[in-house]
């Protein structure tokens, strides 16, 4: 495992930082083992995002997200993971707006909800072949492509043997809501963060599994009220509605997360998985993906959702730092 | 637009009334317009059940619904609809029990379960074409059908690209619960208004989609103790539970529904409408549908059950404005 | 009915004990009458888990479970059903682990996941016929049967035409917070007892449904929660996440279960029938059965959980009244 410690990222000197190949995460393998009911010990892996690009998600950080997940279910060396921002008071404040128009103008026209749905599924259907994927993402449709690796990334998430915990401190809005849902446990920190699906004030829905997430969690009563309204909530509420599972000080989220990963990090893993594979949903879910995406497809390729998702871009920054969600002017 | 500001019941003047067709329904345009985020505006329209036979669901109310569902489809100018009784105190108290005893009657004889989900798979396909559908209507099996378009009604509230606010002060107990549920969004006044499912008081199971909404909007545990014990919460304990989404005081319901209503509106429709679709629970909701109507088929058309709807029927004056529910005779 | 007042389990000298062929159940039909709505009378029926073997759950509680659910489908005579322990204090705090790490080793070798479904599904087909049940229940693969027994005889009693009301008086913990959870209502006494899934701390993961019904319970989020930490709650805890439907005084558990079980009887049965089926959850439900089928045998079926059964067996006492559950020494 290569070394490098002059990252100024990695806080912890003695960590091994791995996986440099996938630049906007850093991960670094905590240096005290965790010993197993069994005697036997494992590791925590604490996963930073550190998008150099404004600390916002993007493709690359979801690319990168796919590829963790396809290391970590055949790493059994590692017992659980640890998910949280590039320092402290950020999070994974919410996914790069311009993105999405680009990937919705590259489609050429509107796309009616079933054309959208039957892509959706098409284009699922193809990324399960590598080499079919990159074609895919090569094309026109690459938002489409793109839209079923976050499904399937986040997804992936849920379903590996390793608890996977986000230490949130700062804001979850957006992408960054659906990044800490996918997670299987939640810490947020006291403070300004929110977390909340917003996305209908850019004129779009949740696209990264959201809707399906959301309404799992907390029921579908308080989850359509959250995602019409664009709701955000602090650690507090998030806790009284059993979004979030611990709430601490901003100064103790990564060692609260990691106390809580421990906990389960100690379990036979084929048990935690098992848990895990029963509790996420099954045929219904992917189902729910499937409409999901399609409804996000046909919105976000409209002109007028185009439109609205350039402004935001317009009242940005180039990085992404101000935004009219992470300065709150859209929530308003 | 055909105004009709000499009928009492439109408290706004200015507002215009629309589709005076729908008997059982005084459906106003509001006057303020919204502004939506793109800068264009839309108009959110008020829908008061006024349905003179004592401001109870009934048939004719559910076939105005039906159709007024069908109309908002294709109505960009509306943007949002906040749906409310027909007076101070007043929301949808229950539905007429004797019109259900007389659809049960009319099938002749208990139906058991399995081919009551037969009879109502079947009459759901015919439901599709208009025409055949006004024939199963004027069929011995019309209570089928009935059922079968309260079901599909209540779906196209939570599938239409507007949102749905119910703005309750009074009573929402057994299918005026399942009414306010399939709206998106809940306002609820303080007072001596009830929600609940207590249908069983009267021998027969919810009939309207409660059975699916609840579960999905409180979680199965709650849904299930609420409906077996015809639970009846006032506001406050509703919004404790996540079933209301607002409390305020009476004089404000409309108001506050409106503001829901009006936040919601301003969004780009397609997002609203992808949003609501996916929350809406797909194939397993439809399967759940099939079932709650097949149990409340075989439940509704045995002797026993005929007798009790009579009995309630009998113990309430002609009009329904007293009834076992209304006076609470029947919930202790 | 024959009686056995001689029964010292049989608290109440009045209450006619039946069945007393199923050996770890005593089945006492109460001596007061319900009044139905309609006029007639029922009767409640309460089951003590009476299994000697240290008030443990095990393959001949639920043998006698599933024997019990087929009789009370065809007795109508009895409304409503409260499931209880044998003693104050005891309710049943969990499944004998031993008899696990016994079926797991029949086996001869580790269930691959997918291998595990395929089994699971051909065995809940070959179990509806009851010839070539017995016949699975008699060969190495008898583990499986006793699995998918289990599910069937839960699901079983949440598809009655009777209410079945748990009434907690202690622990309820992996295995018997399962049970609880299949019932319809739960009432939880106040004190040292605690609700739980905490199967991972034995390095397997619920096997009797609980996966499914916690979820649909508390919502995913929660449910996740308290499965992967192994989150023991009180009855105020429980409570407080709807889990419980009424906490009381030790000395009232009974009491207060036989009340809201009379409170549900008194219904048309037909309506109570047709509320929990359509509430139960169909076909996703059934499908989440067999994604925790196919988890627990293949995990339980590994070298590493069949050792960690054994030791738990180890720090037991052979009866069971002493386990690392009991005394909490595994639940730190």
């Amino acid at each position: 495992m290569p070394t490098r410690q002059d990252d100024p990222v990695t806080s912890d000197p003695a960590g091994d930082r791995i996986w440099p190949d996938l630049p906007t995460l850093t991960c670094v393998v905590q240096p005290d083992p965790v010993t197993r009911d069994d005697g036997s010990t494992t590791r925590l892996l604490v996963v930073r995002l550190t998008n150099p690009a404004g600390d916002l998600l993007d493709t690359a950080v979801f690319a990168d997200l796919d590829a963790l997940g396809r290391r970590l279910v055949t790493q059994p060396s590692i017992g659980g993971v640890v998910l949280t921002g590039p320092r402290a008071g950020v999070f994974a404040p919410h996914f790069r707006l311009g993105e999405i128009a680009d990937g919705a103008e590259a489609l050429g026209r509107p796309v009616p909800y079933a054309l959208a749905r039957a892509a959706y599924v098409g284009v699922a259907g193809l990324s399960r072949v590598d080499v079919l994927r990159e074609r895919v993402l090569a094309s026109p449709a690459a938002g489409i492509a793109e839209l079923v690796r976050t499904h399937t990334a986040l997804t992936r998430l849920g379903a590996l043997p390793q608890v996977v915990v986000a230490a949130i401190d700062g804001d979850a809005l957006a992408g960054g809501c659906e990044l800490a849902l996918a997670c299987d446990l939640r810490v947020m920190a006291r403070g300004d963060g929110r977390i909340g699906l917003v996305e209908v004030t850019a004129a779009i829905p949740p696209g990264a599994g959201g809707t399906q997430r959301l309404v799992r969690a907390v029921g579908a009563a308080r989850a359509r009220s959250m995602a019409l309204r664009a709701t955000t909530l602090d650690a507090g509420a998030a806790h009284d509605v059993g979004l979030v599972d611990e709430v601490c000080e901003p100064v103790d989220v990564l060692d609260t997360a990691l106390r809580l990963a421990a906990d389960v990090a100690r379990r036979n893993p084929a048990a935690v998985h098992a848990v895990k594979r029963a509790m996420q949903g099954g045929r219904a879910f992917r189902e729910g993906l499937a409409t999901e995406g399609a409804g996000f497809l046909s919105t976000a390729s409209t002109p007028g959702a185009i439109a609205r998702l350039r402004a935001f871009a317009a009242a940005s920054d180039d990085r992404g730092v101000r935004t009219p969600w992470r300065d709150r002017t859209w929530l308003r």
